[in-house]
């Protein structure tokens, strides 16, 4: 259909870099493609911020829960949802500030993603590897510390760039049948989709760990669901001015 | 650098589309490339509600605040984030379930935005046009409704597809020294940066508009944050099971 569809479909997170640093253009380049996508009510609520200095990725690898590529990767850099920005001015135009209901949270955090998507897609065209870090939201408090973080801006995910230095398979998704519905939402034959789709996982993990008894779709995300996963990030975010009014 | 840069630096929303069907062998490769795309703990918590019955999209154009190129694009569909399907497994294996923690409603909400974004960039690469709907969270509850969600999925954004019969420009962004920073976040400059910025898009505006008093970024998004902006969203999130505890 397109290479670009090609392309798309043939994302793998990179977790091992070779040592070729990025370009200072073309990292420009990526950022400007990141920067026009869609951004909610013009908002524009990200705000990257490019880490490089080396005792400071070696303490957010850590901080992330031991991601060594957080530090070897050739540019880290943490995404951020950014309501300060904009914020300011309605101090400086004298308007009421209520930018802490759950709208904003919501309008900022997906501007977030679409950038990082688009930046991601970006890199992948030209050969780069990419591994989100939601890791980073295991310690939200010391990274935005690190980072000096105000008030107002918070870290979504990191972003680890490079070229690769491994040449990992494709995870195979959920069938479409599953993902996409017509007119409503409908879990008819789902089930059996989904049975046989474990099956792929389990063989996916098996392959990949060299034997072994390889762990379904089902059985990882039922334990994700089933854990009261990062209970800190609501204070966090409170302190940091999102409020979910 | 590479086409697909250009093709992301190209991005602007359309809100009038051709007449012409998109293909659906074409439409299920926008699917596969959107379901590509990264998904934290390989929740995979996207599901799409694709809406082709003209009286429900009429529906849903007005609920959106009446926006008619919901009901007239060639294809108009609704991106969800869904706890509900990896949720159905920890019941079937006797885990508790504990998935209405803010952190799981990060991860859906981001692992949704992720898919529609590369959906959108394979939709471009073919000549199709795009524009989001976050409008339809102005009435969340009825358009749940009419798309039989249950609980434990919501409506983040909807999607108009479809061949444009429009050229807009393309809408200049922040200058990339007040969205990209180094090692910490730092507004030095900023305020003089944007005070430029703030004309370049009265200037757009004005362009666009045919004459008239163009609005500024600054003003647009200090009203944004002015407002109370949507205050059912929580209420309507918390009946729908996410929790944000």
């Amino acid at each position: 259909m397109s290479s670009v569809i090609d392309l798309l479909k043939s994302h793998r997170s990179i977790r091992k870099f070779s040592d070729q640093a990025i370009e200072p253009e073309l990292l420009e380049e990526l950022f400007a493609a990141g920067q026009a996508a869609a951004t909610s009510s013009f908002l524009q609520g990200t705000t990257i911020i490019r880490v490089t200095n080396p005792e400071k990725r070696e303490k957010i690898a850590e901080l992330a829960g031991n991601q060594p590529y957080v530090a070897k990767a050739a540019e880290f850099m943490i995404f951020c949802a950014d309501l300060k920005r904009a914020g300011n001015y309605c101090e400086a135009y004298e308007m009421p500030f209520e930018g802490d209901f759950t709208e904003h949270f919501i309008i900022a955090t997906v501007d977030v993603a679409l950038m990082a998507q688009s930046l991601v897609t970006a890199a992948e065209s030209v050969g780069l590897g990419i591994c989100y870090i939601g890791g980073i939201r295991n310690n939200p408090g010391p990274v935005s510390d690190l980072l000096e973080l105000p008030r107002g801006v918070y870290p979504v995910f990191g972003l680890c760039l490079g070229y690769p230095d491994q040449d990992p398979e494709i995870k195979p998704r959920l069938p479409m049948s599953v993902i996409v519905k017509k007119e409503v939402y409908n879990e008819e034959g789902d089930q059996e989709t989904i049975e046989q789709y474990d099956e792929r996982i389990r063989d996916y993990y098996r392959t990949r760990t060299g034997g072994g008894h390889g762990i379904s779709w089902t059985e990882q995300v039922a334990t994700l669901l089933s854990e009261k996963s990062r209970p800190h990030m609501k204070g966090f975010l409170e302190e940091k001015g999102f409020k979910f009014k």
